[in-house]
């Protein structure tokens, strides 16, 4: 905890980091706390990155139930994951130029803690907690908005539906009928059974077959083969 | 979704259910999908239980946070998780009388799908999530503080302790002197070090030893083993 351990955080660098963020703290203090890896003090970020964490969660799901109504669940489960994940929030820390202001201890510092990707998502979850304590969620709302609008309008739905949507839009999309699913097969005592489904797209001469104990999961997985045949690949290219 | 299907949910049923809520729906049509299983429509809980999930998340963590500030961030994610899983929201929703609104299809009616934990829960986190899109995140802070205080109060924070902090504070409690930690002996080469370390109770004449390949674990481990040692616990229940 000697000057030599911090990096000195001036009011100006404060001053950055807070426009950034879109938000003015009341207590720069808390600022200050959700800015020290517990490499650096006993009062560090760490309670304050649960807070974050937890408003993150909420804040992120509710811009994604937002954003597409058509979206079941897990898909919207999928995309959260993708936007709360580590990689994600060390990026978005490094586009509100976090790493400056970070508090480490010397071992941290002289290792490149300032740079590592799980020390910035955990600050930058505390900064959103320290957001939370200093002006509730509505000033973690505008924050979260600021910063990840982008992010939630790049999301591709598409990459995220199950295999006979996506051949079921795919179709539609090239003006073609709708695929078809016909059990071709089934072996196996009944508590062993497997199922050899048959998926056809007629108007291309496409057939391609898939076997798994679930009727469910082999037709899924004949589409996502469909997906993949040379013979749509063309046509969806034409 | 003919009549059958359906169990009736009357005006005076949903009123029951709201007031073990605390919370009075502008719109029904959103109580009524969020007690709506997959099983019964296309129209159904899913993504209600999507946002109630998230909600229940933020809500339930900033109640710990508030509740004891000497919780670290491990602590506060294991509470967590101990008052939002299944089978705590299932209790939940049989204290609010759920069960019986829940609209199910005819095959889960008839497997007894409306007393099961999962469906329970989910219902539970859609009916939460369907007072956010109804009140907003305040309305469901009052619904969620109603409904979780007196389990956030029951939490024995001294289970979620490390091992040689309950038993510091054990021995605190019995008036006796801190327990010693030594290393008795390493073995291997540098890098596969391992430590053994005895834990001493002097007063009461008792050591145990245990080995790790980290120092700051055999030492947990050591504290863990001493916790059980029946010459300790006969002194403590004396």
């Amino acid at each position: 905890m000697t000057g030599e351990r911090s990096t000195s955080a001036s009011g100006d660098d404060f001053a950055a980091l807070q426009n950034k963020l879109g938000y003015q703290f009341e207590s720069s203090a808390l600022l200050r706390a959700a800015l020290t890896h517990k490499s650096h003090s006993r009062q560090n970020n760490e309670r304050l990155e649960f807070i974050g964490d937890a408003v993150l969660g909420y804040l992120v799901g509710v811009m994604l139930y937002r954003h597409d109504e058509s979206l079941a669940e897990d898909a919207l489960s999928l995309m959260r994951a993708k936007l709360v994940r580590g990689t994600t929030l060390a990026e978005v820390a490094r586009e509100v130029d976090l790493a400056p202001q970070l508090r480490l201890g010397s071992g941290e510092m002289k290792s490149g803690g300032r740079q590592r990707d799980s020390i910035l998502a955990d600050a930058f979850e505390a900064v959103i907690g320290a957001v939370h304590e200093d002006g509730g969620i509505q000033a973690c709302a505008a924050v979260v908005e600021h910063l990840f609008a982008t992010r939630v309008a790049a999301l591709d739905p598409f990459d995220l539906k199950d295999a006979k949507t996506r051949l079921q839009e795919l179709l539609q999309g090239l003006h073609l009928k709708l695929p078809e699913y016909t059990v071709q097969d089934t072996s196996g005592a009944d508590h062993q059974r497997r199922y050899t489904v048959l998926c056809t797209v007629a108007e291309l001469d496409l057939q391609i077959a898939a076997t798994d104990s679930s009727r469910r999961r082999a037709e899924q997985a004949a589409a996502a083969r469909m997906l993949l045949d040379p013979g749509l690949l063309d046509w969806a290219h034409k």
